[in-house]
């Protein structure tokens, strides 16, 4: 009984990582390393076209398999970057043969049965998965984890946020597009236009995302449906620009909140300061606030500029740096997947 | 009497450029030049640093001269854009010996007697200078002609802007170190900050001028007060955002404005299509909407993203581009001083 117990504690997990070429996908087996997540097997999965090719796990590599339903058998967790059509395609074939899968695709993000999950702000919706878990956006993540606890203590009526995101979110060619559009411009040479809707070499693009409702594009719906359903608070207002901006990795935000009951600066950095995947970076006139040169490649979510907005009763605003492949996707997905890990092996031992 | 009524309304001007070696003063001499302004004489002026040296005026070479008080002998009309310790150095002297300073520092833009112009918005403030008349800043002056229509429709209560300055914002030295970061990230070779508070290659950087009070920068409370003054109306509320990214010349705003009476999107664009100084570019299905790299070299501001901010009542959000060099700085002071020609000419024939 003990001995089972031991057993169920340690449980190990089979792994299937698909999209592993993308940057996400990267990004995931590096953190599924770094963090030494209990798996007994990692499996690459991509489309045909990368097959033969071979993908970074810690000091390993990893041969590369074509994505097909046959290669989910056995598998215990999907970590899916695959897009959206892929994901409708293959992962309900995933949880036919039982695993569960953390999807960072828009496809059931909506989907009223289907948790939208951060690990800091609502760790609970992952109890109720029929299979599929939903990662959202990188840009909302970066925005619920910095305003969840200022939500707790005075209660979010209305946000909005501008937001300057890095060429990363949009994969490995959004990243090489800039770096070849740079170097072109530099050497007065023509640049091709593909990755991103137009030149993000020295420009900034307002436009992320197809055109939806109302002239807003997909990616600012996002922040607006996403936020409300991870904070399941239908009842916050969302106003969000979306710009593309010439930055390799890292989102920021300039996000402005109006609270139902008042709430300072110092309270609302002490808040901050407490609370979980947040680092505050605060002290302006030591030039210290978040920036995206200074927040790549680490987990948290950097919150500074923490200031009043006087144009409002109980306005307060805030710049938020994270790094969008890592909390804004990868990390996130891992740390849902941990939590999908400790739920299983709870299950098991009861 | 009607020969003395031809030679008033045809009077030429004596003009100095104050800071004529900088950024925005050779812009200033392109665009005086371009709009063929009523000078009799251009001479140039600079600090001592700058003797000897030549600046271009249309197709002619203009000899620097050292900026001192007697280089203002018989000038009457100087476009300064030379920083603030030297304009209140100088333009009083200027001032002394009976020219009209259009002054692109902040040294006078907040003084009661001074008036903060932008012609399409407040242009009888000119009549009643006392020898000085403030040129406002640059994102002060994209922000006030996009929204003047619509604030005379409707009423603006409230603004909430984030800006995406661009490194000419900080003159030629920003320029130029934009580039030489940018090259030696390239190269992986070490860079210097010192004209941006930080690294702006591949970076934003939210901190464009000193922090003032509450936890904003200067740049960002002249949104605040700039607007206000030359709105005409104190009751407006503006919470800003200024953040500074790697473009070279232009700057984006991101705004969302609260009316005290509804304002539809077409409603809005109809109004922004008449406006003075406006050009709207607004049919995002078809990529269209103002980027910095279209607006550059432009003399209007720019505005697209044009739709309804449905998390407030009579909410509007825009996207709002214009050269920060030109109608942000060079431009409008040169309009200026196009309305004080007017005025003179009118003067003297009265």
């Amino acid at each position: 009984m003990n001995m089972n117990k031991n057993k169920n504690k340690n449980k190990m997990f089979r792994v299937a990582v698909l999209g592993a070429t993308g940057a996400v996908g990267r990004e995931i087996l590096a953190i599924l390393d770094e963090r030494r997540f209990p798996a007994s097997e990692v499996i690459a999965l991509a489309s045909a076209r990368s097959e033969g090719t071979e993908v970074s796990f810690g000091k390993r590599r990893l041969a590369v398999q074509v994505a097909r339903p046959e290669a989910f058998e056995g598998i215990d967790i999907v970590l899916a970057s695959a897009g959206s059509a892929v994901a409708r395609k293959l992962l309900p074939a995933a949880v036919e043969r039982g695993a569960i899968c953390v999807d960072n695709s828009s496809a059931f993000r909506m989907d009223a049965d289907v948790p939208l999950v951060v690990p800091e702000v609502n760790p609970e919706a992952v109890a109720s998965h029929g299979g599929i878990i939903a990662n959202p956006n990188c840009s909302t993540i970066q925005l619920v984890v910095a305003i969840k606890a200022l939500h707790d203590a005075a209660r979010i009526l209305r946000i909005v946020v501008s937001t300057y995101q890095s060429v990363s979110g949009a994969g490995q060619k959004g990243i090489e597009e800039l770096s070849k559009q740079s170097i072109a411009l530099f050497n007065q040479k023509p640049y091709d236009v593909s990755a991103h809707e137009a030149r993000i070499a020295f420009n900034c693009v307002p436009h992320i995302g197809p055109f939806g409702e109302d002239g807003y594009t997909q990616e600012e719906l996002k922040l607006l449906y996403e936020t409300r359903k991870i904070m399941a608070d239908e009842s916050i207002e969302v106003c969000p620009t979306a710009v593309r901006v010439p930055v390799f990795a890292g989102h920021g935000e300039s996000i402005n909140l109006q609270f139902e009951r008042p709430l300072s600066a110092d309270e609302a950095r002490e808040l901050l300061a407490a609370a979980p995947g947040v680092t505050v970076i605060d002290d302006p006139a030591r030039k210290k606030y978040p920036m995206q040169m200074d927040c790549a490649e680490k987990d948290d979510v950097f919150v500074g500029r923490i200031r009043i907005d006087r144009s409002v009763p109980h306005g307060l605003a805030l710049w938020v740096v994270s790094d969008n492949l890592r909390k804004g996707a990868a990390t996130n997905a891992v740390q849902i997947a941990e939590l999908v890990v400790a739920m299983e092996r709870h299950r098991a031992e009861a």
